[in-house]
């Protein structure tokens, strides 16, 4: 079969979405629609003009024998903006509030178009980072954790409450909770590790940031290294702060169980620059 | 700015592929676009044969007022016998095998890639049932929940091991776990799901189907319907059977220890219908 322009330019952007992050051959295009290396040179130059000026992402073009194309998701800032904007008016949403001052977020964390979203947001900051691997603890992370290392085409790594059969033989930490002061504890699976590799670590939620120095405390057993904290929503405190170094999207000022009020504001993405 | 065709294709194939199971009247692309409805007509036209060519999924066009475009993923026989080939070549290495006879499975559920891939396979086969909600019970199972759910555009429900103060009032039911006959507890936040809603359960793992049943019960305490099970890997058991209407992708047929062998065939996806 041969392929037109028109149905090679809608199959080449499809592939690319399926395979972010990863540099692919001209040749491997050219090959699949029996075309000239020339004419999926313009497809390319096509599909990269389009993505720029809607704003979904670079197309890197390598050059040489080992070239190729390689889709890098990024969102434009307008675009950005829409989804913490959204992100904030559902937390601030008054039947949020629960018992004791805590905020419900199972509707939100199981929203796959959001959480796709905003896995894209912080693969955007992060897109020309050395990531190998994002890391959470279980279970309210998972969501987040998965979204962001599905546009950065990396492997997502989760860190137990519990030692578990299936885990196989695993490093276990203790660590002190930052807003309670308890000690817990973590577990991570041996084998799910290499040393060497460069770390995203991700959460929903962080106040004291204890849980995140804890799974920092992790990777240096496995002596891997940190390479960025991602969190959708902080909340303002007045303990010790354990981490210094982090991307919010949201961040928690007050709530008032009371008043039921919940105040929010932009988190520190918009002010951190590594896009 | 003019949108050309060429730009168009690229442009509504990106917006399809985020939106997935979401019918986006032709309007909004003649706006977008500043184009005739008739020449969208013809881009949605290239879009649908290249998809369909390829076997990347449906675009369903409907007509009239209320009418639009609809991109339903589905993933072609060819494509899924590949996943499943992967998947039981992975599942299958000797080094999976951990002592009581339980298989290392983290760094596979773990892979987006093939998370992603696997999400679609049942999202294929699950397009044309009712789905409201994908419901799995943590930990293990959120990665093939959420990826499944994201192709279905429905969002995704956790059900807990224990009751949490940031789930909100929950319903907890006990149930008897298949293989160890032990007595467990499942815990679901009371204000995420409404009654009346159709449900995929879903699971990494299933042996008599204990677990499952535990959703089931959930799901009648909720006055919501189940619209179908998928599990990645069912195990071949000699219990009592609690589930029997399922999808699984690999069946663990014997593990032995001693020789440390992993005997596995495919699963029952492809004898079922439905798709």
């Amino acid at each position: 079969m041969k392929w037109k322009r028109s149905e090679r330019l809608v199959d080449i952007t499809l592939h690319l979405l399926e395979h972010p992050h990863e540099l692919i051959p001209l040749t491997f295009f050219s090959d699949r629609y029996q075309a000239a290396k020339s004419s999926i040179s313009e497809d390319v130059t096509i599909i990269k003009e389009t993505f720029e000026e809607r704003g979904a992402g670079q197309l890197l073009t390598v050059t040489g024998a080992a070239g190729g194309v390689k889709y890098v998701p990024q969102m434009a800032s307008e675009e950005i903006g829409k989804v913490v904007s959204e992100l904030m008016e559902k937390i601030g949403e008054e039947e949020r509030l629960l018992p004791g001052g805590y905020l419900f977020m199972a509707d939100l964390l199981g929203d796959t178009h959001l959480m796709d979203r905003i896995g894209k947001v912080f693969a955007s900051k992060f897109a020309h980072h050395e990531i190998d691997v994002v890391m959470t603890v279980e279970t309210k992370g998972i969501q987040i954790a998965h979204s962001i290392a599905r546009y950065l085409n990396v492997p997502v790594v989760i860190v137990r409450r519990d030692s578990k059969v299936t885990e196989g033989s695993t490093v276990s930490i203790n660590y002190v909770s930052g807003s309670t002061r308890r000690i817990q504890k973590m577990v991570l699976s041996k084998r799910i590790m290499q040393s060497g590799q460069k770390v995203l670590l991700t959460d929903d939620f962080m106040k004291a940031g204890g849980t995140m120095r804890g799974m920092k405390n992790l990777l240096e057993e496995f002596e891997c290294e940190l390479a960025g904290i991602a969190v959708l929503v902080e909340a303002e405190h007045h303990e010790e702060v354990f981490i210094d170094d982090y991307l919010s999207l949201v961040k928690l000022c007050k709530v008032n169980e009371k008043s039921r009020t919940i105040e929010l504001s932009e988190g520190n993405y918009f002010e951190k620059g590594g896009a």
